[in-house]
């Protein structure tokens, strides 16, 4: 019954992460609803992203220029390397806007199950950059899952053995701010517990 | 920090119903990472749909023709007519392939609180059709719902008054196939009860 446009749009919208076949129906539906208002605006945008949009040469940040505003920033710091797993990382550490030096995306964590190896992260790169930029200081902020802290480890065995002087951190594990310990897990709390200051 | 195009092109997918502002970020990141795969035949099968699905003029269903397939399928029988709020609606009636009469898409339904009147839904061209085709039986298939009810309610009467001699059924209510007692909310109990049929 649904016509052949209308279904390969569908199955086209039910393979983007969140959205499952009912919902990608739906938005569809809510689409063709408004085609002037919303369809073509997006036809427009997605056009726009597809033409201009390139991915960093140096950082893998996405960005219209070969190389990214970050990386072309004179005013940031060359010495400190802030290692993130993704895109949206960066973008989340650049809301803040504590961090003034430069990043590094991996464009994913190492991961036995899903066949994640360190030549298809940007491992050897990151390696590169720090020796040619004379990096001193790397900070991972990967995710505290299995997979974040075993890329961790990787990245900071591979820093040490390459660059033996570059300091490698990873970002402070605790209790969150206006985390009320009766709704955090375990976990948090050990760690919260072995890293304690003094005040 | 999020480029200009990038921004655009999420606050584009945010509106879109089902996803939110950070699942829409994903959903663009996972796109940029597949543009070949993923948001090129993406942009193709929008502008397909934008350029070749049209509303059907006599049901309001949707078709790359004019006038649905549906609605010239001359083995339909035109004496019989069922009337679905939306499109998704006649999808699911048509995967079961058991009703072989016409439809008519009210486009919504009858609601107060969104200001949605008997003038916003294609009631008046559904009484015309019901005249100049000589239909016997509507059929309101309209979800159980306080404003599916209401709707119902009121078309019964606006074709009852234009149209004395038409039937008007609503579909059955009652325990749902597969539908555990222990499991149906108190409203469906009450009206499987009220509508018990003898064996």
């Amino acid at each position: 019954m649904i016509g052949a446009e209308i279904s390969e749009l569908i199955s086209l919208f039910s393979k983007i992460p969140g959205l499952g076949p009912r919902s990608a129906k739906r938005a569809v539906l809510w689409l063709i609803k408004k085609k002037d208002s919303q369809m073509l605006p997006l036809i427009r945008a997605l056009q726009d992203v597809l033409t201009n949009v390139k991915t960093c040469k140096v950082c893998g940040n996405l960005d219209t220029a070969e190389i990214c505003s970050v990386c072309t920033d004179t005013k940031r710091d060359t010495s400190v390397l802030c290692v993130v797993a993704d895109i949206s990382d960066l973008w989340v550490l650049e809301r803040g806007g504590l961090f003034k030096g430069k990043y590094h995306i991996l464009g994913g964590l190492l991961s036995a199950l899903d066949g994640i190896g360190p030549e298809d992260l940007r491992i050897y790169s990151m390696l590169d950059r720090i020796k040619e930029n004379n990096v001193r200081e790397v900070i991972l902020a990967l995710p505290v899952t299995t997979e974040g802290q075993t890329t961790a480890f990787y990245i900071a065995d591979a820093v040490k053995e390459a660059c033996p002087d570059v300091k490698v951190f990873t970002l402070a594990q605790g209790v969150p701010v206006g985390g009320e310990l009766d709704y955090l897990d375990d976990g948090t709390i050990e760690t919260a517990f072995r890293n304690k200051s003094s005040l």
